[in-house]
């Protein structure tokens, strides 16, 4: 990212040569949160699936007047093929910056790098923070935050979290969304890749992210991984110190059987996994509490979605919500 | 490091013009553990300390056969002075390899990379990795594993892991020292500094450096920073996720006022500090156990430091040594 500066909008969305849905799943994000900022999308020869909005060439998204083309398709290895590098030349020749959020950069293509530098435009590798960060403080800083955390990874802390910053929004709060992914990223249009940073920094990079603000004002913070996920709990331990929630969320996919990647891992106790947290939270803010949990129900039937909140709810005594499916006024209730 | 190749020794060690003890900490340390690797020392005009060993100038140390010149020395800022590169050249034309592990590379001064590179001299910049890690998968691997805890930060964690490293050889026990920090590097000859890692992957470089070993062989890893400590906690919970130790032996300095940096932060109770990284450890072991209580009483006279041992040992049911002071045998016993 460049030094905080925002990745302007309108966005064109490219597509590339996405083989499945799965393979656009960051487009998907971005046009379920950010609509209003996105003209079109972009697919080449070969791509087999669609975001849901009208496809434009590069030169009707320059006319629509688009200010970042944005990679919005993954792939193994994560790389930049050479297919795509004439369209994404295009776009800077028309007046876009480019936004990629890949382990390759943008900037490690020499014709990219040569013709984004000559005509003035940015490219942002979301993926690879191009600062550096001070060390966390753990100074208490003014204003009111939310973290979502979670019983394994990629189980509905983005959507949760930008569910809560909507109901807030709509009530009348001041609040913002603070990304910590790469999808996270394109929508809020800032923001840092916890889990791409140096490991010493992770908590600083967090309060930076997250800075002293109005007493009534909230951040709802991106949550990333697990604390009981083995492979990168460090992340998610360093975002809890450095976010000093004051209210977390504890988001969760009762349909999984086992850890995300790992098939031998079982997922976490709700409770103990709570506490867990908890415990965490209260090392930078010993006044953090439980705002509710988030279930993601979509893998069942509405019966069968309404039991499993309201057992949930009653064996934790929380408020219960599917976001997607209830919306999350009890959460919301509870945090002001 | 160069993909695992092994700084060779002997040493020559450069203090530089070192304003005091503390700025020669990672020379002391080198000195006080692989002495026999130390053929002298380098100091320059104004360098007001000295770790006790001979002064050498560099074409001294080329004709007692030095394979590595080590910058021993640390300074504010983490930067190489100008007035150093005269004799680093010269160093490189002697046929020594140079190590460092400060902020700033060795090779970020062109001088020194184009004469290593002409030269065939390798350049060791041991705070930054230079190689990628893999995720951690979690999966369990052959061989034990003891990894040191602490209730802060430089609480004598390495010193306490290569007294326990030391211990077992005499036992004629298989172990190694595992060095996760520019120091232990030093004195292991290779390593990975965990803290500059990238955050996603502080647990796979952890699973690398530790590989699957005999079933009786252990590794003897030196551990970073404190569950407690809230600018790098994440560091030391990846650190434990790749470790899966099957013992941790818990730190402490008692007559530290607060968390090291931070004034207005108590250490935390010890039993709540041991519980912690106990359930943390059993997330990827779950047979882990303490196998004892290593405590700084350099602070204190005799009576009183075994006065502390004593009282600990009591109120955690575990044995409590100095190990400087009183070496670690209840340690090893319990382990064995």
């Amino acid at each position: 990212m460049n030094d905080r500066k925002e990745i302007e909008h309108p966005y064109l969305l490219f597509l590339g040569d996405a083989h499945d849905h799965l393979a656009a799943k960051t487009a998907r994000g971005i046009v379920d949160w950010r609509s209003d900022w996105c003209l079109g999308q972009l697919r080449l020869d070969g791509c087999k699936t669609s975001v849901g909005i009208g496809d434009m060439t590069v030169a009707e998204a320059a006319e629509a007047g688009a200010r970042a083309l944005i990679v919005g398709v993954a792939n193994r290895g994560g790389v930049i093929p050479e297919n795509w590098v004439d369209t994404l030349l295009e776009a800077l020749d028309q007046g876009m910056d480019l936004a990629a959020g890949l382990h390759m950069r943008l900037s490690d293509i020499p014709a990219l790098r040569d013709k984004a530098r000559a005509l003035g435009r940015l490219l942002f590798d979301v993926r690879h923070p191009d600062r550096t960060f001070p060390l966390a403080s753990g100074v208490k800083r003014l204003g009111k935050r939310l973290l979502t955390v979670g019983t394994d990874a990629s189980v509905g802390k983005m959507y949760t979290t930008l569910v809560i910053e909507r109901e807030l929004r709509a009530r009348g709060v001041e609040v913002d969304f603070r990304a910590t992914g790469q999808t996270g990223i394109f929508i809020a249009g800032e923001g840092v890749s916890v889990d791409a940073v140096v490991a010493d920094f992770i908590s600083g990079a967090t309060e930076w992210l997250t800075p002293a603000n109005d007493p009534d004002h909230w951040d709802a913070i991106e949550g990333q991984g697990s604390l009981f996920h083995p492979s990168f709990a460090g992340v998610t331990l360093g975002l809890i110190h450095g976010a000093q929630p004051d209210a977390i969320v504890l988001c969760h996919e009762p349909s999984r059987e086992h850890m995300r990647g790992l098939p031998d891992w079982p997922l976490p106790n709700l409770q103990e996994c709570l506490a867990a947290n908890l415990a965490a939270a209260r090392l930078t803010n010993e006044a953090a509490f439980c705002a509710g949990i988030a279930i993601n129900t979509s893998q069942y039937d509405e019966d069968e979605a309404n039991r499993i909140l309201n057992e949930t709810s009653d064996s934790l005594s929380l408020p219960c919500v599917d976001p997607m499916r209830t919306g999350v006024s009890p959460i919301v209730d509870r945090l002001l």
